[in-house]
């Protein structure tokens, strides 16, 4: 834990704001434009780490929130952290839990001090702060800590928006100011920009977020029901009020054309649910579009998922056997699904670091059809 | 496909009736005495087959009975067969459904020419006859089939198992005389022997079963309720009575104790859904005894599982966080659990046939204690 983090960046985009660089953890090094794949509770639904390793995941992303209520940040402390009592030495972030407490909007009050919210798995009540969220992050030691934000959802007038972006312009730098008390600089703490739609909230919340001198910066509260043109609206215009030397990222993206999108603008770090809850729907992500497995039409279906892939699973199994196992609802059927699904985005942006390493991306951009919507 | 369905003995354990072979079948050779892992509708549930293989499980058992039903024999036969359709290219044996049809008793209806039932799964007709079940069973291509024969619970009377072990025989000769017409020699009929726990009735169909030649018999309808001390009396007195050159395989059985008395009275095939089905309850074997990983104890445990146990599981994992994914309802937790649970019980039937092979077994039985009941 001796190494310090930092982010360098390696190669630029002739056409485009991407770039490809490398995040120096003190549990590896993470190639950026990187997807993390989802570990709410310590593990990737259906994923076991033995076979994300050989997809050579170098990051994933597990919750704050839900770590905090089971198993408990007392049992993670006694067994040595989050990546220990994980088993998983490679590195993490950690969401700070301002999505989840915002998921569960009936189950929650906020106050300019913290949230009180009770346990969406025993009703138990809870205070959460700024101060106590980065405490709780200390004792999981992710290599890449989260601010506590408050999340508007879409639509939300302007001055509710205001409200919320300001507290947490707040809570970001009572955050800031405790991670200070005991930061040693091979962790991380990431600042969140919020602000809706509007575009003069997402300026104000981004200097602000420069200000405190954050060693990285996501953009939050997209990917929450406003339209995708006024997503992409919100990233053009944030995007360029960051450090470019500080890495960006963009929280809860996306499909695969949206981190194409996102990468042309600047982006360097994802996470979504996207392939691995949809994995478990039977929804499969292929180079020619979307295979939903339990459609009649695969019950003999000899051939893999997609010839283009070379997972694990495209490589033994056929959508028959698949389709077999959904319909028969097993265990396997996730297994399998999801290994398809996770690495067909580390694939994916693997790709995207090529292209952009060959100053390419511009032009490979423009066949971004080929991916899902 | 060419090679001869075939079993050589290869060591005779000094002081016991426990003997060590080798089951010779066209996908590949299955040592014994040998566990059959339990892939009810062509996936041991929750372990994917490189797991299995990494286990090296030679073999596994498949369900005629729920194959028929979902995804259906014509499916399977598009598909090249079950091994092709699993991609599973060692050996299978496939149940009858006998058993299965036993056990949904209120969707059945016996009459001497067969079973009428209604689907488990969406109460649709159905009507299976010895030879369906053979035919089904040739489509399936398991390297091991097994005749359909009729089940008695327990307790029943003298009269009633009378009839239905009367019935199995029946059914057993017209199995055997549909497989002649299309056997080549390189797949395999087992007979089962019936007659719930009245000796005279056992030996009745022990008889029955020997004269009609099939290359392996077993030994059905225990474990269904009975004491321990009247299985073990059927055992003692079934099992002299079977060619000690053909393969004996002892149905549905049982705990690793069960398992390691019944291979002390000759017996070579045993498959059983207790390490799975368990696994995914959280009921763990170990060298210690169960564990039951919910229990609170565990929550803080940095150890693995069992000490003595070298599998993934244990060798990485701690039962803190077996514990945790356990409680969370976690896919990775009946993955994990599995892995265990099966490793223990191959690495079980490997000291079993290591302890024959030097002549041990007898002395080694001795501390059968260490075994959990």
């Amino acid at each position: 834990m001796s190494a310090r983090f930092s982010f360098e960046i390696v190669a630029d985009d002739a056409a485009t704001a991407a770039r490809s660089g490398i995040l120096h953890t003190a549990h590896g090094d993470v190639p950026t434009p990187v997807f993390m794949p989802v570990a709410t509770a310590a593990t990737v639904k259906a994923l076991p780490h033995e076979w994300l390793e050989s997809l050579d995941a170098r990051m994933v992303l597990a919750n704050t929130y839900h770590l905090y209520l089971r198993p408990g940040p007392e049992t993670i402390h006694r067994c040595g952290g989050l990546h220990r009592f994980m088993a998983w030495d490679r590195a993490l972030l950690t969401d700070s839990g301002g999505y989840q407490i915002y998921s569960h909007r009936d189950l929650r009050r906020i106050t300019p001090e913290g949230v009180h919210f009770q346990s969406h798995l025993d009703g138990s009540s809870h205070f959460l702060t700024p101060e106590s969220v980065i405490d709780i992050q200390h004792v999981l030691s992710s290599d890449i800590a989260m601010v506590l934000d408050d999340c508007t959802p879409y639509p939300c007038s302007f001055a509710d928006a205001e409200r919320s972006m300001e507290l947490s312009v707040q809570w970001a730098r009572r955050c800031a100011e405790r991670w200070r008390i005991s930061a040693d600089g091979a962790r991380a703490l990431f600042g969140i920009v919020q602000g809706g739609v509007y575009p003069g909230l997402r300026t104000r919340s981004a200097e602000a977020m420069v200000e405190l001198g954050f060693e990285g910066i996501a953009v939050g509260g997209l990917s929450v029901g406003e339209p995708k043109s006024a997503m992409f609206e919100v990233l053009e215009l944030t995007l360029p009020l960051l450090p470019s030397c500080r890495p960006r990222y963009l929280m809860g993206v996306g499909t695969p054309r949206d981190i194409v999108r996102s990468v042309a603008l600047g982006v360097d770090m994802f996470d979504c649910v996207l392939p691995t809850r949809n994995a478990r729907n039977g929804c499969l992500f292929t180079s020619e579009g979307r295979i939903l497995i339990k459609n009649a039409c695969y019950a003999g279906d000899e051939r893999p998922l997609d010839t283009a892939c070379r997972c694990l699973t495209c490589r033994r199994y056929s959508r028959a056997y698949l389709r077999h196992l959904f319909m028969s609802g097993e265990h396997l059927s996730a297994i399998l699904n999801t290994m398809h699904n996770v690495s067909f985005y580390l694939d994916m942006m693997k790709e995207i670091r090529e292209a952009i390493a060959s100053k390419a991306f511009g032009k490979w951009l423009e066949c971004m059809e080929k991916w899902p919507e």
